[in-house]
């Protein structure tokens, strides 16, 4: 890496500003459609502590989606390899709410990154514990990770995301038919909405990420979050399965294991180098944020940390 | 037709005889798992007032499916030609349950004789009454039809279908999310359960069904129920949609519109001529009564019914 | 049937008079989109001998799939059964040359009338003859029923079938990857697109198609061309999947077994009473002739033929 | 990496020993079936001069779907990035031959590494090219690469490969009908079944791959085949797409870039460490060879290579 961290972030910023604002903000819930447009956000936190930040950095917004990263951490480490046999770790042609794949495979969703998988990863959370008592242990996680006691969800997109669930409630009914999800589907999905409808800054999502990309230790604690091997078999299905129908594209372009949400949000991982957030409201005609993508591009090919 | 109605329904008796208690009882409650498999019934009205019974005509089944063709009437008259802005009148290839067409024609089910579609035709029912309304007026309606006041559903079956109905709640939700059910989820799948817990005997349902033989008119009182066009457009989706994934190998060896149902039954309508109900607890392969369909064979070969 | 057949054909013609002209000509082949949209042909022949005309009636037209009929008379009087574990009789959800079902089928098609099951049903009347006699011998039946030794099929349309028929060896190709094509693919679409280019009249058309509306014989000749039974189970295939996608639609508004082609033409069978051909070269939006249809719905209107 | 390749290598052979001979070895050809299947070999180029081989590494093998990496890499540099109107790159939920996805998508397969996507990359290889002369340039290619002027297709494999191709010229002819292949069929599947009959040793493709490892360019010679950024984006679509429905599980375990063949051969990429080869004709039930992949599973987990 030839420059400054802060230098190539500058740039970066630089790169996507004529973007800034484009992009379609997801409205199928009133807290989501009211998010400005022009917000954009990044932060780095590299395993040996630099850190740089830019634009929006500090501005809480709706993680959406990628709440399923530490969901997928903390069932693995509640059941080990037993989770793989819920939950499949392939890619899907289908679009990110499908339920066709779901009949085809007889309600084992495909990977834990699309809504079918990441409901039955909170199934798996839920068991042997209270809704409340669950969703206070993905919070709790989120703020040890991100070292911030702040960290909460939004209880009116909460509230949204319960009133415009039908195709979720759909999906956890279909599932539990085949006996795949174990709980009753409105327990679940009131973790699950409100997993959803948590709120970070790209600051705090950046340093909850970092034990990714540090083989599974957060680097300042020392704590070993996860393994090394599960790390990067973490990093592998957010490889493969991050970016629901233009996963391959996000490889393609910015060469780096990330997830995306409907927030505008994307946390990527540069194994052995650093965890990134970006935030930006507008997404691409695949629901990822445009802008936030763009930048991941831009930082990949300046720092060279494309995994290929 | 060369021969008396009962001899022909006694020959019908002899050549299925070897078949009766075989195929598969549905098995998915216990209080359907339950039944005799050992039953057959078979009752025909004929639009110039002859009847004939044989086997088990007077015993009370679950009708279940069965009960979508009154629900369909019961729509058709309240709402008309817009019921089929909500639904469709082609068959399907796939299963009975199928969620795949539902997601590729965004909520619209493909005909008003599988599951997805009797849900819409239920939630049209609904709309503007209570559960309790809705379900009482329709099993009015079976009473007026089949001049018996004491039919009623059986509480057992529609608890048990409640229990394991996970995937009708998962179509039920993943319609309403394409906004094609309007009521609450748990409204529309009362009257749905109830309905399909309907018992009745052959004797009863040959009678309710005898309108849709003689162009719409109940021959005995001269009650019109629906329209000579209305009556002939019901029996033509029975004929093309009656059957699940096997209405094409009905129509082909039978020549009758039909509905079946997992308890057993069949409702076969012979157009002009009579109203037919068949009752054996066994199902083929693809799920319809397997004695109730060789029965119904070959009482279209005898009686020159088919209407082809 | 209160008035005469002419009459009533005449009030068909003013019936559809605002419409002809109306729909889209189908424009694959130069020679098929060449054909003036304002043709419109009726001829009925009943089975007690009486024939009535209109318009366009003695006019030749390319036949294209209404010639599945005839072949799939010739297969099914040639191998019997066995045609049944070659192809299936179900209605197909799919479009018309869709490919999807017959991959989760395994190569066999789901019925003789979409053009994977009739190319199917060619490459069963080729065992055991060259091409140039399988054509012929479809052309002898047809001029035998018809009593017209002038029919043919129109080299260019066939050569243009052959040029733009990529779709059509592409089925074959696959379905001979399934071993249920054994003909070489070169073999079997020489004569799958002769057969589609044949040219006949509504009238040689109507008399062809007799033998299906009188249990299996020619009422003119006393041939018996399929036994009783073949004949009402052509006609069931017909009737669940004689219209592509929209059999279901044409159950419902007309009432009769019937089969469409892309040049405009319909072959419909009033079982017990008259075979009727109608064509206009205007599709509606699922391929089937537009005023051809509305004209056959007014018929069974007026006449009371519907089957239902 | 704390040992020497060679030890490295040999660790990885003792740890796969008692796999070996397991599997299914391809028999849709009979040149395939008679393979023996306890052949096994293994391949290391570093970027940095060493190789290490073991087992049957200069053993000639079918390279079938590994070509599909160089005939990639030749269509990239011959028309850029116009290529990605033809094909996608996001990987495929469905089986490698599915014909469904294809549909869905208009004829555009979903990335080039299936056999729909490989064929249209042969066809834009024929361009302006004759069958023969593209066939020469493919060979000539991987001559260079491998630096050894033996490298030939095996005509008794082309020869079975025609025969059975049914299959792949229904996928030729499905695209070339949504205009998606340019060239007549019998050439594309001329030049493919050839590509697909390439043999190779481990040695010789492990030398053949190294660009991909060395951002684009051969560290022995100095040639840059492609450039940087083409050769990271190569090695991303093998991430998601190398191994047909098992890409994710490839990237779990392995994580590298890979390409598997149904003759056994994987070629795998670490990126700026090293190209290997591997090859072992057992299969496993989705169709990759099992030791092989063992082996480069245990190979990343002894060197750290894995890109998470």
């Amino acid at each position: 890496m030839p420059q400054d961290l802060s230098d190539i972030v500058a740039e970066v910023c630089r790169d996507v500003q004529n973007e800034i604002g484009t992009g379609r903000v997801a409205d199928y819930i009133p807290a989501l459609a009211k998010v400005d447009p022009r917000k954009f956000g990044i932060s780095i936190v590299t395993c040996d502590g630099k850190t740089a930040n830019a634009g929006d950095a500090d501005e809480l917004f709706s993680i959406q989606s990628v709440s399923k990263i530490f969901t997928l951490t903390l069932a693995a480490e509640k059941i080990g390899a037993a989770l793989w046999e819920r939950v499949g770790r392939e890619p899907t042609g289908s679009a990110f709410n499908s339920i066709v794949q779901l009949e085809h495979e007889s309600g084992i969703p495909r990977n834990p990154l699309i809504n079918a998988g990441a409901i039955v990863v909170t199934d798996v959370l839920l068991e042997g514990n209270g809704p409340q008592q669950t969703i206070d242990s993905i919070i709790a996680f989120l703020r040890r990770r991100a070292d911030d006691d702040t960290i909460q969800f939004d209880p009116e997109v909460a509230r949204s995301e319960t009133e415009t669930g039908d195709r979720n409630a759909s999906l956890a009914h279909f599932m539990r038919g085949f006996g795949n999800v174990k709980g009753q589907v409105a327990d679940v999905l009131h973790v699950y909405f409100r997993q959803c409808a948590i709120t970070m800054s790209c600051r705090q999502l950046a340093r909850a990420g970092l034990y990714l990309a540090h083989a599974g230790s957060d680097p300042v604690t020392g704590e070993e979050v996860v393994s090394e091997a599960r790390a990067r078999r973490i990093n592998a299905v957010m490889m493969t399965c991050g970016h629901y129908d233009a996963s391959g594209d996000f490889a393609f372009h910015v060469g780096l294991p990330g997830k995306s949400g409907v927030g505008g949000g994307i946390l990527a991982i540069a194994p052995r180098h650093a965890s990134i957030a970006v935030w930006s409201p507008g997404l691409n005609e695949v629901g990822n944020s445009l802008v936030g993508s763009l930048a991941l591009e831009r930082l990949s090919a300046l720092t060279g940390w494309s995994v290929f």
